[in-house]
């Protein structure tokens, strides 16, 4: 398991997307594939209230048809929602019925819960292009409403999972004025996963009193700093999507500006998807290590976030930190053949872990160190990589893993 | 082996970057790094005349010292060149007395051969960042210039290569006015390998007469539909060019217009340059299979390569085709996510091989394939992905490789 990564005084909870409060979930096997181990692939989770929502999708041209759907659906109700349900196995993609059968998954939520169709959020993630078939969903709403829980984060979380090794859940608890409030999420994804807005599938729930223009905004600007910091294969998927849903109960004065109570919030939005972004890097398909690249001195933002990111996809030193290999010419190839504007010759790079610290590389070229210490180094399971590329004040961190064995293994036969 | 692919009526001949009229050339182990296979890692190749010269270099920031040498020389000349000298094992890049080495290798080049060192193209291929032992290349030149021969292109095309499997060499005849001309050459690389304007080390030489602009302008439109529409894992090496040297031994009238003759000289290159791009695809780092992917229908050129190099370099794919499985929802996940304006409604996909071909997507949707039929097609080793993305005109050609468990092997301890 990951240790969670704590930004400042941020305090963890457990309770994933059920953490807030009023937010009940579930989630049931049901068939969408046959599988003999039963595993859970589909989820419901339900707002007591109405929500506040906001979503961000990939930005691949083919769009699953749930994505296509969720848009109409949040647009249809001017940012509200009160329920999503999602399943795993079948992403209904390609599909010529993909609409149909995705606005056919709001339709059956919405009669189970009593609610409108375009409350519901609906997502699918699994193979693209096969016939998603709607009986075993139209069987499974009985059991997801009666096992709708306030303790049913766990489930929910099991539901989504495809390639996912672990669950992925965080949650924290923060004050805006004197209300405590809850904000927590579940995630999946292990393949098919690079930056282009909204990463995998995320949702995210509060109990906060945020506006969905504010919401939007929120979201839109942690997400790229967060999941659109992640590569695990350079894949950008057809199904990602991030949506948050706020139902006030917490009873706090709404955000509706740009206040400090809307930086208090944002700081809880980027501890709970800064750590779940870390989850995904470090269960990417087949991966035994989370590479984390931190890029200072850069002129802006975008130049840090675009040079991490590059050294992160690079495929060869993937496979440099699986072997535990120093080998940080290929981390100044990466930085070199990034789509941005610095000086290689004013480039820095080290590399840390758990086990200590080496400098590898200073002013563009190659320095003495030690080849031993260096394996130590690498042989931890999370490592750093510190790239300083001027003295400008544009930083970013990018997440990624090492490329395995087993990458190759599980995508060279995933339909079977 | 590959099978040669031929355009119309091309004549394949022995003889690589010897083929053509007064080239010579040799190889030899000189001990850059020690190596008990003593495997050739240093070669020459001179033309018995002055040459005109071009080069395309990569556009990775970091850029090998040799690569700044040789433009600098090939600037000084005017486009002349008479000598290549080239090593393997060590990529003299990232290192702070780069330049001064690199130079030194042109002055002993120089010096061995009685010529002036900025006619001498300079090339080195291996690990970044390790300081390039200058002793062992001393040495290496009087057996160099002593084994000179006009066969010698089998020694060189050994002594550039670095994880290849097989040596890369392919030469055409053709005939510009009644004169008979030879256009061959020879190239290196298997990893860190992505299309960026000259991907790998690639040397060419030919006796036709075509003046130092026509030859720039004829490397530059070829390079980019062949080289540079090569990936094998996405990483733009900081050491890739490609260098044609042309001595005009074969008495043609000179090219120094777009005429008809230039016109057939682009052909012979397209024919040897596109069939290199095939070799060095199929010899990919643990490669078992080539990819081709046709792409057709697009608004203009640019989109169409786009395409085809987005589908070539997805990991996901490779891995699928590693595996022969027709996960042809990776296909257009990857059409998708490419950076080019088009109707993904109207993209259909079809795979084929010697074994046979199957339809598995048309307008945006899958269509019903036998999957006996389908693992048949893939398990062949050289598969083609034709995509049509619309009415236009435009069509391109990209070329790659399965992902394999080999690559991942190479890779994870390629320094030692």
């Amino acid at each position: 398991m990951i240790t969670l990564k704590n930004t400042g005084n941020d305090v963890f909870i457990d309770g994933g997307v059920c953490a807030a409060k009023g937010f009940k979930a579930s989630g049931v096997y049901c068939g969408i594939k046959d599988n003999p181990t039963k595993k859970y692939d589909i989820c419901m989770v339900v707002s007591d209230v109405l929500c506040n929502a906001a979503a961000v999708y990939t930005l691949n041209k083919v769009k699953g048809a749930p994505i296509t759907v969720t848009k109409k659906n949040l647009e249809k109700t001017g940012g509200k929602a009160k329920a999503i349900i999602a399943n795993s196995k079948n992403a209904n993609t390609c599909n010529a019925d993909g609409e149909e059968k995705a606005y056919k998954m709001c339709c059956l939520t919405a009669e189970a819960l009593g609610i409108k169709p375009e409350e519901v959020i609906v997502a699918s993630t699994g193979v693209i292009g096969q016939i998603l078939p709607i009986e075993p969903i139209e069987k499974a709403m009985n059991p997801l409403t009666e096992k709708l829980s306030y303790n049913g984060n766990e489930e929910a979380a099991t539901a989504i999972m495809t390639t996912d090794t672990v669950k992925k859940e965080v949650a924290v608890e923060f004050k805006l004025g004197d209300k405590v409030c809850h904000l927590g999420g579940m995630a999946k994804g292990s393949g098919m996963i690079h930056p282009n807005m909204a990463t995998t599938l995320n949702f995210i729930t509060t109990d906060a009193a945020i506006s969905s223009e504010m919401l939007q905004k929120a979201l839109s600007e942690i997400v790229k700093v967060t999941y659109n910091c992640l590569s695990v294969d350079g894949d950008t998927s057809t199904n990602d999507m991030v949506c948050v849903m706020a139902n006030a109960l917490a009873g706090n004065n709404e955000i509706t500006a740009e206040n400090s109570d809307f930086e208090v919030f944002k700081k809880a939005l980027f501890t709970v998807m800064m750590n779940m972004t870390r989850m995904l890097a470090k269960d990417g398909e087949g991966a035994t290590k989370l590479l984390e690249c931190n890029v200072s001195g850069a002129d802006n933002l975008d130049t840090a976030i675009t040079v991490a990111k590059s050294v992160i996809r690079s495929p060869l030193l993937k496979c440099a930190m699986f072997g535990s290999d120093a080998n940080w010419g290929r981390i100044l190839c990466a930085v070199g053949y990034a789509d941005a504007e610095f000086d290689i010759n004013k480039v820095d790079v080290s590399i840390s872990s758990a086990a200590g610290k080496i400098d590898v590389c200073k002013n563009g070229a190659g320095i003495e160190f030690s080849e031993d210490i260096a394996k130590t180094v690498l042989t931890e399971d999370e490592i750093t990589i510190d790239i300083s590329i001027g003295n400008g004040n544009g930083s970013a961190t990018a997440w990624g893993c090492d490329l395995t064995y087993d990458y190759v293994k599980i995508n060279g036969d995933y339909r079977s």
